[in-house]
């Protein structure tokens, strides 16, 4: 059985909703962030030497299967569904590269912009928002999502008209820009395609999962 | 045949150093940066609408193989290999999995750090150069080199004992931070690394055709 480390309040969110979708057993070991551990009442933080032995750059989340220790949730990702195979992985080397690339398409283009929105309209104290940085990166993104409005145009999906680990990769990334419904309500194909991504119910298990933490 | 659109100085130079090591032919499409296209002589700019059809988010490099279009440099580079088959290519699921995740560690841990490293000592103009932006750079860059370190303390190689394309993909992001040699000084089993990499034929074959293009 292999064991996702990362709070649910982290990128480990990722990896817990897959697995749901691909009915894959896991041990969860909630591993916080160093700098909310205090008062937490989790046992292990980013920080705890136990972890780093796990992941020595001190990230959530990581994840461990036998032998084979891996960091990076999008990698994580890939590796978990190419394992249990199925409709959510590639069928064959062209459809690993897009999902490849269009995983690496969410950190390049998407997740530099997206999480400051997140940062600067929710995910901050009031006080520590920044109206200016929240407006950058609302630019920043009209054209990715413009990009990504046309990709999704012919069936709603990213690769291989199904719904598979990229559409996952990419709409946990995208998540963090909600806040921001303008960019959603140009870009209608991205709305219906992240609308159907999150009705998923291993989506919805693992955000009950994660609203049971604490904020 | 495959064809690598983007000149050698952008990130190209990466997917020309594989294609020379795996002696796979392609055709090269010099397509330039459009802030670099006045009086370059080169036809085609990442503005251009010939190109834009090939990559949408107007960026080099891009890769045509047959029907398959894929942006991305890191991307191409393990579809590449893996069409190649060979040393350099993953062997089984977990090799996957790892030149995957260190592929992604080089693009969030290194790349925001090393491409900073670059431009603000040698590579913008010396007025436009930051030196507050260059130390914040190399103080963060401490941390992935010391994991770096340790990760090459066993054989010299990231993933399996021999160089692969995760060693040519992180390669490529850690040269960008040889302008500051202070930080290889400090991980001596980086800088041999680097150092090894940087020997193969395929990346002189590679550099010196990047040093005839216009600088």
């Amino acid at each position: 059985m292999l064991t996702i480390y990362g709070v649910l309040r982290s990128r480990a969110s990722r990896n817990v909703w897959l697995a749901h979708e691909l009915g894959m057993p896991f041990e969860h070991v909630p591993v916080i962030q160093a700098g909310r551990a205090e008062g937490s009442g989790v046992a292990l933080n980013t920080r705890s030497p136990e972890f780093l032995r796990i992941n020595p750059n001190g990230r959530i989340p990581a994840m461990k299967d036998g032998d084979l220790v891996l960091a990076e949730s999008l990698a994580i990702n890939l590796y978990m569904a190419k394992k249990a195979g199925g409709a959510l992985a590639p069928k064959d080397l062209a459809e690993d590269a897009q999902m490849t690339a269009w995983t690496i398409w969410a950190m390049t283009e998407a997740e530099p912009h997206t999480i400051e929105v997140l940062y600067n309209s929710i995910g901050k104290p009031p006080a520590e928002r920044d109206a200016a940085k929240l407006a950058a990166a609302v630019a920043a993104l009209k054209a990715p999502f413009a990009v990504l409005d046309a990709a999704l145009a012919k069936d709603g999906f990213l690769v291989g008209g199904r719904f598979t680990v990229a559409d996952l990769n990419l709409a946990e990334v995208m998540r963090y820009a909600q806040p921001a419904p303008q960019l959603f309500e140009a870009a209608p194909n991205v709305k219906t395609w992240l609308a159907a991504c999150q009705a998923r119910p291993a989506f919805q298990r693992m955000m009950e999962e994660r609203n049971k933490e604490p904020a």
